[in-house]
């Protein structure tokens, strides 16, 4: 079914069904689906192009001499942080902030297990499960707090990535609201979310895959409201790691978290009438390479790892620009696409 | 009515009324009404976070120095161009393509004659009409063909302006598509509509005044498909302009012209459910200034004279980029405005 099909059949289904498709077709005739590729950072008025257009790109090798891409391999920060507790993320299946099926069969928003744990039994856990096919380990970790954890956290290690990226700094004339550090391995897979934030990414280690979609895909990827639940470890009383697994625990008194339930990665479930229309973009980074998320763009990503087992990277958080057109007319997207549908005539 | 009672009286009306007044109060919310004044040009990266906006600016005696602002007097130009004809708009009430009641009471889309004047004619004709009590004259004239006439007709002049305006050139990455140079008097008025360009406005001699909506208002501007007309000069065969009038002739075979018929200066009339939520922002230009007009505002401009009973003005159209969400979106506020409502219950 070509879009303009796909607009035509949806138009027979209600009003709104017709605009809300061609809007989608229209932004995709009009752009690109290949992330453009940069071989050197960008000047800040290229950047505030970029960021005028709300569109992707990556800057191949634009980390490449950071103290951090050159140094932090797993000897490094296993020495560096030998004495550091650091905050982790639990789930059963790599599935932190994610949609989960729970025992009954209803979708709900799976936070993670936190816990402090020794950094070296930290990272050792997750290059071992990532390395060692004899490896036993039932559980997923993830260093995963997006609390500004590189300058609070990890702190020790902040000298050693930029304290801004220029570019940005000098064009959205501002420090980054956060800055955090993520520690991983390929069990781990950040479920389809957008951030209200203008974001650049860099890879030090493994590789990060990204499946992108623009903010005005909203209709496409099948927003819900889940009741949130959080994993808790479980023990059978008679003490010892092994005798823990980890249970979801509802949270009966939260709000329910409006979610994307929709994946680009297996596009055939979950859908909505409009996600055949989405064209989904994916970039893969290098270690050393920079990406700049625009804001609000949907993202789901998933990791490769090094040699030595571990994904790591760092992002900068810049608030995004509320005034002027671009956040009232993607929220204006979300409320006409959750408009109650007309009675079949 | 505040606007939330705006938006609650709306709801009541159809599904899509709430999350359209939402979209207009909330973008109100997150954005002055004031126009910004610059007291120098903007660098173009300075310019490009305006254009990023969406957002106008004026800077004040921007284009003080130029040598059209210092030598465009009455005298200068009626010598410079005492031996050029000109395309002159000719219409009775200065309403050139502006929505206008036809004899049977219809409101058309009227387009004003067209003809070749001498300048010496042409502006003599502007002048007195302006400042000589006595004078006779049944017609409204004004020299607006808005197609790159600074470089074409008028191209004599051209070099006395700038070949572009640098900070937009620069962050733009292009030259102008159009020049155009405007000179009337405050019997004309331009109504209120919409141009798919970035627009730099230079005022030379007079002021104009500008009335400006984002583009998001389109729902306010109650935008109709009007029937085109054109205004002729009908003689009654006596010969001599006196015995002619200026009567409308309907262009039986032109399609419709989807056109604004809400007047922000007369705001009770004409209004659709949503008029009461615009901010109409103001504007007047001093002779000097440089006023950025962003791509898709509507803007209603009427003129005061200078002493000598003239308006003079230059603009810059440059393309528009129609990458990027804003476009795409600001299209489907149009789509989803058009769609009809349901029946009520």
């Amino acid at each position: 079914m070509t879009p303009m099909m796909a607009a035509a059949a949806a138009q027979r289904d209600d009003g709104n069904a017709a605009p809300i498709a061609e809007l989608i077709t229209t932004y995709h005739e009009l752009n690109s689906s290949l992330i453009e590729e940069l071989s050197e950072e960008p000047s800040p008025l290229e950047f505030m192009r970029y960021v005028a257009r709300n569109t992707p790109f990556v800057v191949r090798g634009g980390a490449r001499d950071w103290q951090a891409t050159k140094t932090w391999d797993v000897q490094y920060l296993t020495h560096f942080l030998r004495d550091h507790q650091v905050n982790v993320a639990v789930t059963p299946l790599g599935n932190a902030d994610a949609p989960t099926l729970d025992k009954r069969g209803n979708t709900v928003f799976a936070k993670p297990h936190e816990e402090d744990q020794s950094f070296p039994e930290f990272i050792e856990y997750l290059t071992k499960q990532e390395t060692d096919p004899n490896f036993q380990g039932s559980e997923i970790r993830y260093a995963q707090t997006q609390n500004d954890n590189l300058r609070h956290e990890y702190r020790a290690l902040f000298s050693q990535v930029q304290r801004s990226v220029p570019f940005a700094r000098i064009a959205l004339q501002q420090d980054p609201d956060a800055i955090n550090l993520w520690i991983g391995n390929s069990r781990s897979v950040t479920a389809l979310h957008r951030d209200n934030y203008e974001n650049i990414y860099v890879q030090v280690r493994g590789r990060k895959h990204f499946v992108l979609l623009p903010p005005l895909c909203q209709p496409c990827v099948n927003e819900q409201p889940l009741r949130p639940a959080h994993y808790a470890r479980q023990g059978d009383g008679g003490g010892g790691d092994d005798d823990e697994t980890l249970e979801l625990v509802m949270e009966e008194d939260a709000d329910d978290v409006p979610f994307a339930t929709w994946d680009p990665d297996n596009d055939e479930v979950n859908t909505t009438k409009y996600s055949h229309l989405a064209s989904p973009m994916r970039v893969t980074l290098e270690p050393g390479d920079m990406f700049y998320l625009p804001a609000m763009w949907y993202h789901k990503v998933s990791q490769s790892c090094s040699e030595e087992g571990v994904c790591v990277a760092v992002n900068y958080w810049y608030d995004m620009e509320f005034s002027g057109p671009l956040y009232p007319l993607v929220s204006f997207v979300r409320g006409i696409n959750s408009v109650p549908e007309k009675p079949k005539a």
